[in-house]
C-alpha cells in the first residue's frame, strides 16, 4: 500500500522520507538497503529495525535525508526490494494520512482526534467522519471536518452503511480507517477489506470480562486498575493485533459510571497515540503481533 | 479475629490503637463511635470510612491514641458494638502480624518481604517459612527465619504439607499466611481454613490468557502491558477480592524470558503491597470487593 | 468563603451536600460533628479528616445526605462552629463553580476544560474567559462561553487588565480563577485579591530550570521525565502550593519542541485535574501544603 | 575502554557480540560498518542509531552473531573504524561487567544489586564492596561479595579510601563503580579518574530542593511526587549527564520519614535499572547527555 505521495521533494531541495521494509530475515539486508541509499545520495536520519523470532522476519524503518524525487529512489531501491522479496512502503515525512472516522455517539476520543489534528500533533487529514448517530455532527464542523450520519437498526441499513464506508475509501483513498468509538460490529466482509488499515479502541481489565456492562462487573470484583487497548480491526472481536495500551489506577470508591468515564480518558489517549504512531509509519505487523517502532 | 495483642499501654503513658469496624450502614454511627472514643478519653488521629451501596455495609478504620488499656478501651465501645451490631477488631498500630510464608522455588517475593521487614518497613513477624522445595532455605536463614520443606508430589504428601500448614496456623497463632509463589494448588478445604487471611500473588495481562505458559501467550499476541494481581485466596482458583495490582509496559523486542523476568518484580512489588497494607488493618472485605484504606 | 447556593433542597426531598471543616486540632471535634449532623436528622455519605502535626490544624471534608434546607443545617451546625472556632463550608455536591479562565494563546488546557465541562466531567459554570490574545476566541464560542481579549503590552494595559480580572470577579461572583497558560505575570496586588482561589498551571523538570526556554535546557541535560505542576497562585512565583503533578518519560530522540508537545499534555491534564478536586471542595490549605481528599 | 574479553568464540561456534560505535556524523556510515560485518561472515540481530543534532555525532549499538574470534572480527572493523574515525567497542554479549560497589550505611540499593545479579538478572561481576562503614558486611557476605570498610572522618581517611579505590580499580580491572548510597562527596581527582564508568543515586523531587534534609523541605512544600535520578559522576556534585530517573505519588498524609523510605525504593529500581544498561552497553555520552539504546 504505497501511499501517491509527492512525486517531487518537499522541502527545499532535499525530502526527507521514511521507509519502511519487511522481508525474510538473512543475512545482509541491512548493508543492501543502506548501500543503495548511499548511492542515491541519501542520508539515513533514524533507524529502527527487528527480527523475529517467532516468524522469521525483518522489520525495518528509516528516515533518510536525499535530494532525489521519488522516482530516482524507487530505481535506486528496486534491485534490493527484488532481490530480498521486500514489502517496500516509501513516503515523505509527515504528510497528513487521509483517514476515515467512524463514531457512534461518544465524544471523547473523536474530540481527541479532532484538537491534536488542529494542533499540529498528528498527521491526519479527515475528509469525512460517518456515524450511525447524528449527535457528534457539531463537533465534526466546528473542526471543518464533513459528517454524514445514517442510521444502522436493521441488517439492511447495516449493509448500506458498510458500503457507505467503502465508497468513502474509494472516494477520498483512505488509508486508515479510526473506529473512534464506532458501536457496530463490523461484517467480517468489511473487516477483510479493511485489514491492516482500520484500528479500533476498547476497554481493557485486569482480569478481562465477558458479556455486556464491563464496567459494572469490573465494579463488582473491585479492580484496581482499568485501562483500554487499541488494536487492528479482524474478523475476531476485540482480538486483533495489539498497537497500544494503558492503565490507570482506580479504588473501592468510585461507581460503576465514575469508572467508565476514567476509562474513557485512557480510550482517547491509547487511540490518539495509536494512530499517531500508525499515521508515522511505525507500526508494522508481525502475524498477530505489532512490530511498533517508536 | 481480634488478636491477642498487649493489654497496657507500649507507649509510654499512651497507646496507639487501630480500630477497624464494620456493620450494616445507618445514620449516627460515626456519632456513637466518636463519642464513645472520647469518652474514654482517646484521640482520633486517623479516621477513614465507606459505605458501600452495594452491600449497603459500612467500613471504618480508626487510629486513636489512649491512655487507657485494652479491657478498659473494649469495655467502652462494647455498648456501640453491640447497638449496631459490629464487627470490630483493636489492634496496637506497628503490632508486627504474626505471617507464615509458603513459598516454592522462586526467590523473589521472599527476598522482598525479609529484606523489607527486616528494613523495618514491614511489620510483620515471620515464625517460618514452609516450601514443597529445599531451595530457598538459605535466603531464609540469612534472615534468621525457620525453613521447613517437605516434598508434594502425590495427594498423601499434599495432605501432609497442607496439615503441617493448619499444625503451624495453630501453634505461632498465624493471622496471615502469604503464598510468596507457592505453586500448589490449596484444596479448596484448606481455602475455607484460611478464608479472608490468606493472600495470593499471580500475574496479570491484558488480555487474560488461560492454560500454560501464560508469558508465553502474550508475547504470541504482542502485549504492551503485564502485571500482577495480590488477591485473597478462595477455592475459586486465582478469583478471590483482589487487594492490588501493577503493571508495566514492555514492547516487541521482550522475549518470553524477559516477559517473566519483568512480570516477577511486579509480583514483588505488588504482594509486598497488599501484605503491608493487611498487616496495616487497611484491607477489609465488602463481598467479593475490598475496601482498602490507605 | 460560603458560596451563596441553594436555600433549599434539590434533589426532591433530600439535598446531597458537602461540608469543609477547618479549625485548631484537638479532641471531639468528629464527635461534635457527628452529633450535630444526627441532630439534624443528616447521614454522612463519605467522610475524611487529617490532623496536620506541622501546623496542628484539623481539616475534615464530609458528604451528608439530608432534608432540611442551608438555614435549618446551619443552625444545627452553629454551635459546633462557634464552640471549636471552626471555619465552615457548605455547599450542595456537583453545583457548578462559578469560574473565570484567563489564557493567552496556547489551546491544549482551555480545550480540555471547556470539552470536559461539556461532557459532565467537571463541575464548573464559565461565565467569561479573559484573554490578552484574540486567538482562542473561535475555541471558546464554540462551546458558548463569553470571550473576551484586550492587550497587554504596557504597564497601563496591564492595570487595565487586572482591573477588568477585579471587575469580572465581583460581577459574575466569581469562585475560582484558573490561569490556562496565561503569560503574564499577575501583580502583587491580584495575587492577594485571589489569594486561595485562583490556579497556575506550569510545566515542571527533574531537576527544576530557571530562566528562559526550559525545554531547551531539558533537552540539553537529557532529563528523562517531564511534567507538570498545578499550584495556587501566589505572588511568589511559581511557588504557591502545590494541588497536582504528573510526570511522563522521554527519552533522548525527542526535540525540544517534541518535549513541549509532551509537557502540554502533561499541563492540560493536570490543570484540569487541580480545578476538579477544587470545585468538589477536595482542596484545602494548611500554611505552605495543601491537603487533597480525592 | 575496550574490555579484554575473550577471544575466542564462546557459544559453541558462534559468538554474540555487542558493538557500540560514536564517531563524526556523515553519510555512509551505516553502510560501512554493515560491510564489513557481513564481509566477516556475521548476522546483525539488533540494531539501534541516533545522530545527535546538538553534537553532530552519530551513535550506533549492534548485536552480531559471528563465528569468528575477537582478532578477526577486529581485523575485518579495523578500515571502517580508521576511515570514520570512530570510537568502537567490542564486547561479548552477557558478559558480566567487573564491578565496584561503593555503600555507607544504607542496605537498599546494594541488596537489590546482590538479590539480582544473583537471580541471573544483572550482568555484573562484583569483586568487592567499599564502605566508609562496617554496617553493611553482613549483607556481602550472605552474598559471596568481600565487603572492606574503612572510617572516612578526616582529610587524611578519605585521602586513603579514594587511593583504596583507585588500587581496587585497578587490581580488578574495575569497568564500572557504582555509588550504591555512599555518601561521601567524591574528590575532583577521583570523579576525573572514574570520568564515564562511575555511577551515581540521588532522589529527586519536583521542584528540586537545596540543602540538608530534602525529604523535610518535600514535606513542607507538599509535594506530590518524589523521586531519584541515577547519573554520571562529575565534579559537579548531582550534575552529571543522566542516564534514568523515576518518580511516585505521593499525598499529604506522608511523613518525612515515610517520604524517605518511598523514595529509597525508587533509588534501588532506578540505580539497578541504570547499571544494567550500562553493563549491556546501552548507555552512551553525548556531551551532557546520553543516549540510551533501550
Amino acid at each position: 500500500m504505497t501511499p501517491p505521495g509527492p512525486t517531487t521533494p518537499t522541502n527545499g531541495s532535499t525530502t526527507h522520507w521514511v521507509l519502511t521494509i519487511v522481508c525474510a530475515d538473512r543475512p545482509g539486508i541491512v548493508h543492501a538497503v543502506s548501500g543503495a541509499i548511499v548511492e542515491s545520495g541519501g542520508n539515513i536520519t533514524e533507524s529502527q529495525q527487528f527480527s523475529s523470532d517467532d516468524t522469521g522476519t525483518f522489520f525495518m524503518r528509516l528516515q533518510v535525508q536525499s535530494a532525489v524525487d521519488r522516482a530516482a529512489f524507487e530505481l535506486h531501491l528496486a534491485p534490493v526490494v527484488a532481490r530480498y522479496g521486500m514489502d517496500l512502503t516509501l513516503d515523505v515525512v509527515g504528510r497528513p494520512m487521509r483517514t476515515l472516522v467512524l463514531v457512534s455517539t461518544a465524544a471523547h476520543c473523536l474530540n481527541d482526534l479532532l484538537f491534536r489534528e488542529r494542533a499540529g500533533q498528528l498527521p491526519l487529514e479527515m475528509p469525512l467522519v460517518l456515524s450511525n448517530h447524528p449527535q457528534l455532527s457539531g463537533l465534526a464542523e466546528f473542526y471543518g471536518v464533513p459528517f454524514e450520519s445514517r442510521a444502522v437498526t436493521s441488517p439492511e441499513q447495516k449493509a448500506e452503511f458498510e458500503a457507505r464506508v467503502l465508497d468513502a475509501v474509494a472516494e477520498f483513498d483512505i488509508e486508515l480507517v479510526v473506529l473512534a468509538r464506532y458501536m457496530q460490529i463490523l461484517s467480517p466482509e468489511l473487516c477483510d477489506a479493511l485489514a491492516g488499515r482500520a484500528i479500533n479502541i476498547h476497554h481493557s481489565f485486569l482480569p478481562g470480562f465477558k458479556g455486556a456492562n464491563p464496567y459494572r462487573q469490573a465494579h463488582a470484583r473491585g479492580v484496581k486498575l482499568i485501562g483500554a487497548t487499541a488494536h487492528f480491526v479482524t474478523s475476531d472481536l476485540d482480538e486483533g493485533p495489539i498497537i497500544e495500551q494503558n492503565v490507570v489506577r482506580v479504588d473501592h470508591s468510585r461507581t460503576p459510571a465514575e469508572l467508565m468515564a476514567i476509562g474513557q480518558d485512557e480510550e482517547s489517549r491509547t487511540l490518539t497515540q495509536a494512530v499517531t504512531w500508525f499515521a508515522e509509519h511505525r507500526v508494522l505487523r508481525d502475524g498477530a503481533r505489532t512490530i511498533i517502532f517508536k
